[in-house]
């Protein structure tokens, strides 16, 4: 089916809002195997918003809005809606009701207009909203199809999921599954063309990549008559795909690789500490960033100055005049250190080049190396990085530690 | 000038990528005193684009298009642009050898359809790419523009800065200056509140607040005959706005806080180290990703457990059982044990609990300790944050530790 979303509000072209409704909305509909063909903007403009409707359905036959639904501006779409597909409002008293009841939860006062926000087209079929006051709904008329939902993402997103998703899944006649795979070591353009014979070959379950910031993801979809053989499908397409990238994967489940590896910490009681160079800390804050994860993370020394390595970590003078500080023998000193004086099971350290400054012909801008000791396991690793920016090189290197760990850990 | 910003790129309907381009366009032309009406999308599809273009014009005067200017559909927008303004495609010379020039110095080879990117519309006033290979252009007819620009957001950006917003400015007949001011410890409705009478009672300059996550910013502009009349506007309004709410203001120029703390630490060679618990290790890799900081910080302990606090910090065992680890006891001791190991100028420790566990009614999620050592002065700041969620409640916390060192730093 092919569908157009539609963004009401005036903030969106002033730029003060990034319009994120539309990405998520987009993604979630190609999913499902509806055709999105445009994406549109306008403001709090009932007239603009009709004729972007009216020219939507000139070949699309359902158009999402998301935006104009708030108390000040609660009949907007409502009444578009209304209008184009020629229906009327009426006070609907389920809804009314779902409305008090909500004011009453939040302890908040329920003020007169507010309840015009139980007024909905009469054939409209509602979807309650769970985080905020106006509903949601979708009004049909010859095939063509109006969805309207709130413009706060939170509020809209919660309804899509709850509501919206179920009532496109029901319409489409078929159930879809998904999996998102996560991978790290391999480049978005590689990861195309190894498996290039399976994108091209397939219809259903479809491949698709993705980009991120230094990592790689693969989408596998299916769109089956009943949910079992889309399951199937996706998972039999995953054991091929495992079978040419499976070195590369550390997620089936669109994890990150920080929340995989400290998961698996957790669920192993392994306690890691960190001492870090050119990360500056970035180590200590992706961990520390999981809840719960001071049952493994211990300590972390961000040892950014010369003195401060041999100081905290025992480094050798010797060794940073002799090798530098980026330097596979560093590394190993730090990590020796860290080892001596954390005691944790794991301990990882990183020095490096990040940039802009600092590289030579030898050591260049996006050297890197990683120290490693788990139980009787010793080991450093270089990492050499394409050289995009401190920002990019410094993520990478984050990476690369993430990596280590999470395969060590099998 | 009533305008709409066209984004072309199929990747932008699949919901593969945020449209990031259109933000930004939205926020610079409001600047510059246009309307913006509307934002399309539309994939990569002539006919569509020619479409969006017709029905743009039918109540704007300009079209600004980012996207479908890349080596494999360069034709795509130059052909409609050409189509709907009545022009023809020609080779320019000038522009082949700006491309040739760009291959030689990346040191690419250049292949046959790169010429094609030098074909423009004989009336365009070609907008040159520094960051890549497709040029970007102006058209007119009639009174109606066209303005196109390539896909890619770093590619777009420059071109905007350096070419299309000098044009635009000149199209305009008018200058404007603004300034961007950056606040922390005051929220944006309180914010709007105290300046109410400076936001409702002007036309020129005016004021907008936006808000940032734990942030809020005021942007004042001006637009006026000359430069000079504007910047002097501006500026007599900013004396004003630091009247009122001069304390919270930590920059007039749009920089991050961080960033403002790093240069004020490089600039007056004052060296620091960091002891971290909740952040664990924000504050070390926020100041680490300032390029050249390696001149000012030393060390960051990130002591997650209480042993590591013992150890690495020398905080007593009695006062982690006494008070508790988080407490202004132990950010105290933090700091102070920081100070004897590492000897640098500013010592800073910080300890709270981020959530979303953890919390107790005397001591709930939220609360932070920071402990400062500056030369002869000590001190422990409280912090009780709105409980928002573990992100959050640890980049405010990172954000009051910048706040101390910025205010402490004069």
């Amino acid at each position: 089916m092919k569908t157009a979303i539609l963004s009401v509000g005036t903030e969106l072209l002033f730029g003060q809002i990034t319009n994120t409704n539309t990405v998520y909305l987009s993604r979630q509909l190609n999913m499902l195997g509806f055709d999105v063909m445009y994406h549109y903007t306008v403001g709090d403009n009932p007239k603009r918003v009709a004729e972007m409707i009216e020219l939507a359905f000139e070949d699309c036959d359902m158009v999402l809005t998301t935006g104009g639904l708030g108390p000040t501006q609660d009949d907007l779409t409502k009444e578009v809606a209304c209008k184009v597909l020629d229906d009327e409002l009426v006070m609907m008293d389920d809804v009314l009701q779902e409305i008090v009841g909500y004011f009453k939860k939040v302890r908040r006062e329920m003020t007169e207009n507010n309840k015009k926000q139980a007024i909905m087209p009469s054939r409209a079929k509602v979807f309650h909203n769970d985080a905020g006051t106006a509903p949601g709904f979708a009004l049909e008329k010859k095939g063509k199809y109006i969805v309207c939902m709130p413009g706060p993402p939170r509020e809209m997103k919660r309804m899509f999921e709850k509501s919206v998703l179920p009532f496109l899944k029901e319409m489409s006649g078929s159930a879809i599954y998904y999996r998102m795979i996560r991978t790290f070591g391999i480049g978005e353009s590689k990861l195309e063309t190894v498996l290039m014979e399976l994108i091209d070959g397939q219809t259903d379950p479809t491949l698709a990549t993705y980009a991120k910031e230094g990592e790689s993801c693969l989408r596998i979809a299916s769109k089956r008559e009943s949910l079992e053989e889309a399951k199937d499908a996706v998972n039999e397409m995953l054991e091929k795909v495992k079978d040419i990238i499976g070195e590369y994967i550390y997620s089936c489940d669109d994890e990150e690789l920080a929340q995989v590896v400290c998961r698996k910490l957790l669920e192993n009681k392994i306690t890691i500490s960190s001492a870090e160079s050119c990360t500056g800390g970035m180590f200590a804050a992706a961990l520390t960033d999981f809840p719960g994860i001071s049952g493994s993370f211990q300590r972390g020394l961000v040892t950014y100055s010369n003195e401060a390595k041999m100081d905290e970590l025992g480094v050798k003078k010797e060794t940073l005049e002799k090798h530098g500080a980026v330097s596979e023998e560093t590394a190993l000193e730090m990590v020796e250190g860290l080892k001596k004086v954390s005691e944790s099971d794991i301990c990882i350290s990183v020095t490096g080049i990040a940039g802009p400054e600092g590289g030579t012909e030898e050591k260049p801008v996006g050297l890197a190396y990683i120290g490693f000791i788990f139980g009787e396991k010793k080991f450093c690793k270089k990492v050499l990085m394409r050289n995009v920016n401190r920002k990019w090189n410094r993520n990478y290197t984050l990476l690369s530690m993430l990596d280590i760990i999470n395969k060590e850990l099998g």
